[in-house]
Order: C-alpha cells, then sequence, then structure tokens
C-alpha cells in the first residue's frame, strides 16, 4: 500500500497540541501515512504558546489525502480570509478526508465546507463557531463527529483520539492500539465520550486560562 | 510573581509529542511559564516524524529554571556526546526542576545526573536506559519519578501527565485542573497509574510501529 499523505495546515497561532498530536499519531506509522505543514507560504509560522514551525509545502502546491486543520487564536482572523476559504474548498474537494481539531472547525465552517453537516469544536469556543458556521449543525457534547468525508473533533487533546478512530479505519484497530501503547496514551475510543462538553455548564473554565482557541 | 522559564531541549530526530504535549501545558499559562526551545545552536531541527521546529536559544546561553528534556531516536546517539553530558550537568545544576519525558531519561542518566536516583522512562526502553545508566534505580512501573528536583516521565503522553502535576506543584491543583479542562485532557493525577508498564510483558508491542523512541 502507497503512503498516504497527511498535510497539516499551519497558520500564525495555531494551537501547538492540536497540530502535533495528530502528527505524532500518523507519524509514530512510517510506512503508512507521510506528515506535511502545510501554509500558505514556505517558511515557517509562530504557534499560539510561542514555538516556530517549518512549512514544508505551500497551500497551492498541495493536495493532501487527509487535510487536517487545527484551531488556535488564529483561526479568529483567518476565518474571513477570502484566499483561505478559496483554498481550504479545493483542498477538501481533492482530499479523502477533512480532519479538524478543535477551532479548526470554524476554518472549515467559514469556507462553507460544513454546511448542512453535523460537526463539533472546542466546547469552550461554541458561540464563535455558530457565528462563523450559521448552516451547520453544531454537536455541543461529542469528542469528534463524522459526516461523509468530514470528521471533527473537540478541543485540543480530541484530536489525537479523533487521529487514533481514523487510523483505525484505515490500517486496523489492532495497529492504532499499538500506537496508542507505543505513545503509552490513554486512547478514548468512544466518540460520545465528552465529560468537558457535559461538565461544561457545570465548570465555567477560568478567565486565566489562555486557551480557548 | 514573575514569569518561570521552561527550556525544552531539542536535537535531531526528538520525538513530537514528548515535546508539544508538555510545550501546550505550560504554553497555556502565558503569564505563568515562558516556553523556550533550546538547541546545540540557534537555527532549526527535525523531529523524528519530520516536522522541524526552530531553536529560541542556545544551550550555552541557556538558564532554564524548568529544564525539560524530552525522547526520541537522537537520544541514542547524543547520549555519548561529551559536550552535551557537559551543557545537561550545567544547566540541572542551576535549574529549579529538571525533568525528562520518555528516553530523555537516557540523556539525564548518561550524564551521571540521576546516579543513585530513582527514574523511569519509555517501558519499551528500558534495557537501552538501563545501558546508560547502570547506577539508576530505574522503576518499570510508574507514570513519572519524582526524586528530589528531578521528574522522569515514562513514554510520550506521560509527559502530559507530569507536566500537569508539576504545574499542580508551582501554581495550584485548581489551575491545572483547568488547564486539563481547556485542552481537554483526561489528565492522569496519579504518578503511579501505568498500564502500559503493567501490560508490557502480555502485550509485546508489533515491529511495525517506528516509536520505541
Amino acid at each position: 500500500m502507497a503512503k498516504r499523505s497527511v498535510g497539516i495546515l499551519l497558520f500564525e497561532r495555531f494551537e501547538l497540541l492540536d497540530v502535533f498530536g495528530p502528527a505524532e499519531m500518523f507519524g509514530v506509522l512510517e510506512n503508512d501515512f507521510a506528515v506535511e505543514m502545510l501554509g500558505a507560504s514556505t517558511g515557517w509560522v509562530a504557534s499560539n504558546q510561542g514555538p516556530r514551525v517549518a512549512i514544508d509545502r505551500a497551500l497551492a502546491d498541495a493536495a493532501p489525502e487527509i487535510l487536517l486543520v487545527p484551531g488556535g487564536q488564529g483561526t479568529r482572523e483567518l476565518a474571513h480570509d477570502p484566499a483561505m476559504q478559496e483554498e481550504l474548498r479545493r483542498l477538501a474537494d481533492s482530499a479523502e478526508w477533512v480532519v479538524s481539531v478543535c477551532t479548526g472547525a470554524g476554518l472549515l465552517a467559514a469556507a462553507g465546507l460544513l454546511d448542512g453537516r453535523r460537526a463539533t469544536s472546542n466546547k469552550r469556543a461554541f458561540e464563535w463557531v455558530r457565528s462563523v458556521g450559521p448552516k451547520v449543525d453544531w454537536v455541543p457534547t461529542a469528542r469528534w463527529v463524522e459526516d461523509g468525508k468530514f470528521i471533527t473533533s473537540g478541543g485540543v487533546a480530541a484530536g489525537i483520539d479523533m487521529s487514533l478512530a481514523l487510523i483505525a479505519r484505515l490500517t486496523s484497530h489492532e495497529i492504532a492500539e499499538q500506537v496508542a501503547f507505543g505513545t503509552e496514551y490513554d486512547w478514548h475510543q468512544n466518540a460520545d465520550w465528552d465529560p468537558f462538553g457535559e461538565a461544561l455548564e457545570r465548570r465555567e473554565a477560568s478567565g486565566r486560562l489562555s486557551n480557548s482557541s
């Protein structure tokens, strides 16, 4: 089997773990997946937390089989960029799977890609994703949601569980379990497991956190 | 309170999630911690999985309060580099906390920093860490192990739990819980929780995984 290409969209102020949780899980299976960082142009971008990461390929030259869109504070501005919306529509059209982590769903929604579909996002950013995706059927309690070739996951760490579920689908459940075991990650295999969405009303997050991204 | 500096050592073939799990958790608390990537020289290094990350500061100019040493295939060669051993001893001497993820413990052990101390590492790399740290009291079943100012954690994702435990210690338990909640991460708060170490004899990992790093 040829390797599947996994293209991860980077932009200024992306959320670190949204990107590198999935990149680790796909990257471990180096015979099955080839992970590349995509961006508006080559060079590097700074994450929301500061660390800077290199872009391997400009979006215009990319056509990944799996397109992964992370979240982060940078999504708030980028969602309104017509050129990015156009690129996302083109990349999504040719991709086998289009997946998002956290507020990455807002970028997909703003490009119209989730209209009429079920989707989720970071539970603390629902007001924003609703504002950019009014025609999306947003699911407030879910670790991840699959609708056609689109899989949207909850906040940050939810992307790791979603990635393992997709790896299980594309390779085997046993291999995905081996990846989780090798990385000593406690994989939540149930897409409906979501104590965070459920607890949101009870536990209002402190304003001290920078991460509602 | 002044921000604490968190210096994360990067080197060729570091393991992505060893670095970016902790970087996310500390980085979310931007008022409490300042995360910097350290390396032998400025420029960038490639991870074990391919993605390249920028070095913010050369080791010679660094003196972080929290020194974090990740694992990855690159540790196997780097452990035998006398200049790196010397730098690690200098950095550890001035640091308030010295923490490692996965086979990062092997780098600390090779520098003699864990001699006579209890420590852990990736459960599948124990033979190697024992070989570079024969005077270390290696603990085969632990999510993380604290001994003095040294905290060593198990494989890859274990570093996230260890980081949250240290954040709880340095800020408050409530704040660490908020970080876990905000990132939708299922935080394992018990250092003795380790189904991976316990299962190792029963579940021999497949040779297909590249990640015994």
